[in-house]
């Protein structure tokens, strides 16, 4: 049990009037508790109530390993098969006096148990997701730390896979030569969307089933884990040639990057962040096509808080660690992201990924 | 649009009287779509309405690349960033007439979106997990070849793996060597648990950083998919030796596979073939290490409709596709799992799987 998150947790459960908090398996409860067993569709998760007390409650099947993680003082109510897994549920908000109470869900909760529960017994579930996250917005200076290897990593990768990429390679090529990269270079748990050509458009694409054509464009955005940490990275590079209007596109985002990069620091109010790409952007006119916010918070999830949009009115803190992102994406058409992660430390701002903004043409 | 499912689903959702379901990125819509695209924290999902008609909800960022999937003529309702994705759920329920009414969750939504919308809209969402695997738990011609070469490589997988394990190895060697088989082979999206030693005895141990020693037991349970089927195996081996205990073990559970797989019939009642396992493993006084359901159905997701346990009181039908996986799980000590996929088709029980169950020491 990680002590300096767990108390934060059973504050923030008192903060909130909450009168538990539920964690599934997940890398949020692998931050906690050190482990996170596999998940499959039987219920499990630990309850963590605000006493500072906790249980947990798995299948059978998983009940023995658990324990080990936990150590033999605490409770796990276990069910077999056989048997109504809401049962012990029950048993256990008995137990525990859950019962008529309101009970916090994380990120990662399926919506088909809560409500078979809620069904079932008196008690009420609330979406609970961002409070996990708001107790490790700041991080710690050993999680900096890893954050900087990972995203280093990244970086590293980076310069090694465009040396391999040309016309007639799959998008699933380029994904599994860059995520044996990170492999070799110690990145735990790589993940890559690679978007040639049209694909680069869509800013979530990742069927990776295209083509690298002559004078593609292709969209690289990946990252790896470093001791629990993520990176997150994008770059786009063209191959062969590029075209008039890719190169205008790309110094825009490129601008864009730059210009936000600047606004942030400790203090900085986050919609001004947003607003420094955006604004290069929309005076481009490609306001439009400018389809996301500009970033999020990476740490123990690749996505966490604090977002980084205008309708995120905050300040930006001192040990905050998140992505800067603009891209313009043309629907069918093509598609140019760049995106670095930033911390705010004592000594100002760090974009932790190095890797060039320059624009490459693979030749 | 799968239209044969569709027909199905629409059918399923009236005859529940329900007035929509909702099913979000997974391999549950790719069998409705035939696409998922990428599920990050912001809500998306398709609602299908008891009418037939049916509307997609989605961040900005993925509504092109969700309109060219399905269709010009299907409304996309989409929002940008900065907004509140709750205002677009309620213009589409609105627009959709679904205030008020009652909405099916498939396996996949997150409770904090649904607890989320709950909140706000007046709507109440239901477990209909179960519904969704009922309109595929007959398995068609082609999916059940499909399910017999995704098993067939899984069992040429074990062949060829067998020859590699040795002495020294970590489990995560043994994954990742039995994975590039599969893909080598041609299956796709491989997914292994390797358990050495005392790891075995906890049935979904996902850790793999243990390593394989003289005379050590490695339970190996994987799969792959093919054209959208997916197979699943357990087989376990010895490495070097065998103790007198896990010799007794071994044999015990391989009689309890084959004594459940012989019960198994159309018509079967499935909580026979369930005892017939389980009996003969309480017989020999392990019964209380039997921790597990006997199988569960499985194709478009690797557990779906039937489960196969006392507390599933129903017939086998034709054309049904199951996993029979009895287990003897000595915590902290070691397990012993043999696995198959069996399908119920009119020319009578099939075992799909053909690695040999014959207990095998590795020199």
């Amino acid at each position: 049990m990680n002590k300096f998150y767990f108390t934060k947790l059973v504050n923030a459960i008192n903060h909130k009037r909450l009168d538990a908090m539920l964690i599934v398996p997940s890398d949020e409860l692998k931050f906690i508790i050190g482990e996170s067993p596999y998940l499959c569709e039987r219920f499990q998760g630990l309850f963590v109530k605000k006493d500072g007390s906790y249980f947990y409650v798995c299948n059978l099947l998983t009940s023995e390993e658990i324990q080990k993680v936990l150590g033999a003082n605490v409770k796990v109510y276990d069910w077999f098969d056989g048997d109504n897994y809401i049962d012990t549920v029950k048993k256990a908000f008995v137990e525990n006096d859950l019962i008529g109470k309101t009970i916090g869900v994380d990120s990662t909760t399926r919506a088909f148990e809560v409500l078979d529960i809620m069904n079932n017994l008196d008690v009420k579930f609330i979406d609970a997701k961002n409070m996990l996250e708001e107790i490790r917005i700041h991080k710690t200076s050993e999680e900096l730390e890893n954050l900087r290897i990972a995203s280093k990593i990244a970086d590293e990768a980076f310069a090694e896979v465009i040396l391999h990429i040309k016309p007639k390679m799959t998008e699933k090529d380029v994904k599994e030569k860059l995520c044996n990269i990170i492999l070799e270079k110690g990145g735990e748990s790589p993940g890559a969307l690679v978007a040639a050509g049209a694909n680069s458009s869509y800013p979530h694409y990742i069927k990776n089933t295209g083509v690298i054509k002559e004078k593609d464009i292709v969209l690289l955005d990946y990252g790896c884990v470093y001791k629990g940490m993520k990176s997150d990275i994008s770059r786009t590079v063209f191959v062969g040639d590029i075209t008039k209007e890719q190169k205008k596109v790309y110094d825009i985002v490129k601008n864009a990057i730059e210009a936000a990069e600047k606004v942030v620091a400790v203090d900085a109010f986050i919609p001004d962040i947003d607003k420094a790409a955006r604004g290069l952007i929309e005076k481009e006119g490609y306001g439009k096509y400018f389809t996301t916010r500009l970033g999020h918070g990476i740490g123990y999830m690749g996505h966490e808080a604090p977002d980084i949009k205008a309708s995120n009115p905050r300040y930006l803190e001192k040990n905050m660690a998140f992505s800067i992102e603009p891209g313009i994406y043309i629907g069918g058409n093509f598609g140019v992201r760049i995106e670095d992660i930033v911390i705010t430390t004592e000594n100002g701002t760090e974009i932790i990924n190095k890797a060039s903004k320059d624009m490459i043409i693979i030749k």
